[in-house]
């Protein structure tokens, strides 16, 4: 049946539909499964009907960071094309709270608290997608309409071995840690929202692999055109290690000054670079394979080639003109050494970890560590360029780091050989 | 705080709790805890509030047998002694049908069917029960009103790893057979009705061990007083091996003809006197266990006292008169040998089991298998004078087994040496 809707289209139909195919596969993590994807562009063409592309959002505080961009940025592709974003406000979630009791961090939302924190979305996600082509939605809208009746129809269309299948209860149950009943109607209710908006696709991190298969299997129990699924990968992020979050403090915001934003991108490790020209920009496709293999082949530097991602980055969030000045600032600073009588080298010879107020004293840049706190907390203490935020951090100090208090003080580190 | 209570009572009235707990406990397979229900008697004779004593009832079509009259005898004795029996009528499980469409068996009842069961049961459950001391409840009026946020609240209470105790559910998935998620709300909907209705004790069978401690779970969960539990055992029908049940054909009804009553209690194997003495007669505790040591010690023969079961059990239901004029009859047939011409007797050599159709042809009681099977049919075949129902069943014969056709025309098999 899907190669029958293909079939009817004509040879440049046709081209269009794998031409589309081919943009949305490319960074995807995992599409379930491709021919569905193309079956169901075939039908859109063929109706002239756009794409639904659902993507579910925890109604907590946002704030909006390249993590969360990796999706957005596939989500504009399909917007340019011409479909619509649904954007599914979990707020039926966010407003029961835990009923075990037991997580004090799952606080209830006021409906008031969840429109504000859902309009925040939409405006930071304005800065990506296209607002003309997003519908909100809120799921409590439907939710809150299910009786015990209907949530034991739901229950009927899937068995406990399907649900213990998901890695975190898999993991519990090896671990003999109790599962709370409740928490498996959190995957049902996802599933059951791709029946409500007939999404013909749902996005979402690897990390939502289980959930977000859950639509693809109601909708199905439902008697409806299955969602095709599209994984994207996570972003790791400025440690190089852990999914970008701001619980991490790993993290580049969209809404950050393009200074701290271009700084905090060439404090990015070098095995990032690919992932992130991949996932973080909003480069063409070929612009961007050119620009990896380009790094693969050594043709281009790896400083020169993530000064070309910050400006990259910060032309998306600030426009042009702020990317050229970061950049310009960067360069003044820690590359031209256009100011080099303002920094002074210093040979460290102290542990290999310190604290980072500990290091301020030691290099006699504050007088003493409750100063360097201060300095710390005012947002005066940054470390090539990028500002330092947790007063209580350690760091490892490295050869030719550029530590800068306030607007003048810079020090050099020379390591030992 | 339960040894406080009973601390308040006057000598008489602790000499009384005693002696109702003796009563209750009597017959029960287990009491959940027994410290709970002394604790609660005490509670009762000190507020002067009678106990509310749950049953929960299947609302399909009923047919009361003595399998059911186990825990009817138990809630009978609750009355007697003032408290007040809640029959719960589960017509919300009834009206729901099986949402996952597999159980063809499982149909959905109409307000209408469920309401006249219910009656049913009510004028059956008379023969045994004090009408005036009980409550009916039908399990729809709370249940029908949840919403998927009490569902939540209710589904936070419990563990999945509890609810997998349960015997089927651990031997389904040891089997690696599918359970379904909405099967798992059926205990929890069990355990709800206890809350709303606060019961104090809940009955059941030993085969409801688990959805009958979901009362005690959930009671405490809302911060209620837990329910105790009573456990009575299964009542084996007339094969002696399986539970009694209308679907096995092995049941004695409590709304059978006096003499087919008779006849069935007399064709019980003697295994099973002692239990049947425990559970299906309203004798005082005291006779009951005389009774059973003088079986023991061969003071009365098992014949006799068979006979008295018999009576005890036709009074019950039909009073004392049909349960004389039952066990006259009884002994003019089977005992007196009162009408000895009526009665030849017959040698049999054929197999070891054959069809009743066969048995009745091939000693000439009737002349075909077809009019074999009009007569059963027509409740006209006895066997030791019990009506033969199946007309494909198979018999064994035995020495001494009375076949009976018609009003008059007995024959008596004599088995080969």
């Amino acid at each position: 049946m899907q190669q029958q809707q293909f079939d009817q289209l004509t040879t440049a139909e046709k081209r269009e539909v794998e031409r589309q195919l081919h943009i949305y596969m490319d960074g995807a993590e995992e599409v379930i499964p491709p021919e569905e994807l193309r079956a169901k562009l075939a039908k859109s063409i063929l109706t002239g009907e756009p794409l639904k592309i659902k993507l579910g959002l925890d109604p907590s505080a946002p704030d909006v960071h390249l993590g969360h961009t990796v999706v957005l940025n596939k989500l504009r592709q399909f917007q340019e094309n011409g479909h619509i974003v649904q954007l599914l406000i979990g707020d039926f979630t966010g407003k029961i709270g835990d009923p075990t009791g037991k997580s004090a961090a799952r606080k209830q939302l006021t409906d008031e608290e969840v429109r504000s924190n859902a309009e925040t979305y939409f405006q930071q996600f304005g800065k990506v997608l296209d607002q003309n082509k997003v519908e909100l939605h809120y799921n409590s809208k439907w939710l809150k309409r299910l009786t015990l009746e209907d949530v034991i129809e739901l229950a009927g269309k899937i068995t406990v071995a399907r649900l213990m299948e998901r890695d975190d209860f898999e993991e519990r149950i090896a671990l003999q840690k109790p599962i709370s009943l409740h928490e498996f109607f959190y995957p049902l209710m996802q599933g059951y929202d791709s029946v409500v908006l007939d999404s013909d696709i749902e996005l979402g991190g690897t990390d939502q692999h289980f959930n977000v298969l859950m639509g693809r299997h109601f909708q199905e129990k439902y008697g409806k055109e299955k969602q095709v699924v599209i994984l994207m990968p996570l972003l790791e992020g400025l440690d190089g290690v852990e999914k970008m979050s701001k619980s991490k403090n790993n993290y580049i915001g969209i809404d950050e000054d393009p200074h701290e934003m271009f700084g905090k991108t060439m404090s990015l490790p070098d095995s990032l670079m690919k992932k992130y020209i991949h996932l973080a920009t909003d480069l063409e496709a070929e612009d961007k394979k050119r620009l990896v293999k380009d790094l693969e082949t050594g043709a281009v530097h790896p400083r020169d080639a993530k000064m070309l991602l910050g400006k990259t980055i910060v032309t998306m969030y600030h426009g042009s003109k702020a990317a050229e000045a970061a950049e310009q600032q960067f360069k003044q600073v820690f590359q031209q050494n256009s100011a080099p009588d303002n920094i002074t080298a210093v040979h460290w010879q102290g542990e290999e970890t310190v604290p980072v107020t500990d290091l301020l004293v030691t290099l006699g840049l504050l007088p003493s560590k409750s100063e360097a706190r201060r300095m710390i907390q005012n947002g005066g203490v940054k470390i090539n360029g990028v500002k330092a935020e947790a007063i209580h951090a350690d760091i490892a100090p490295e050869h030719d780091m550029i530590i800068q208090v306030g607007k003048r003080k810079f020090v050099k580190l020379q390591m030992p050989q």
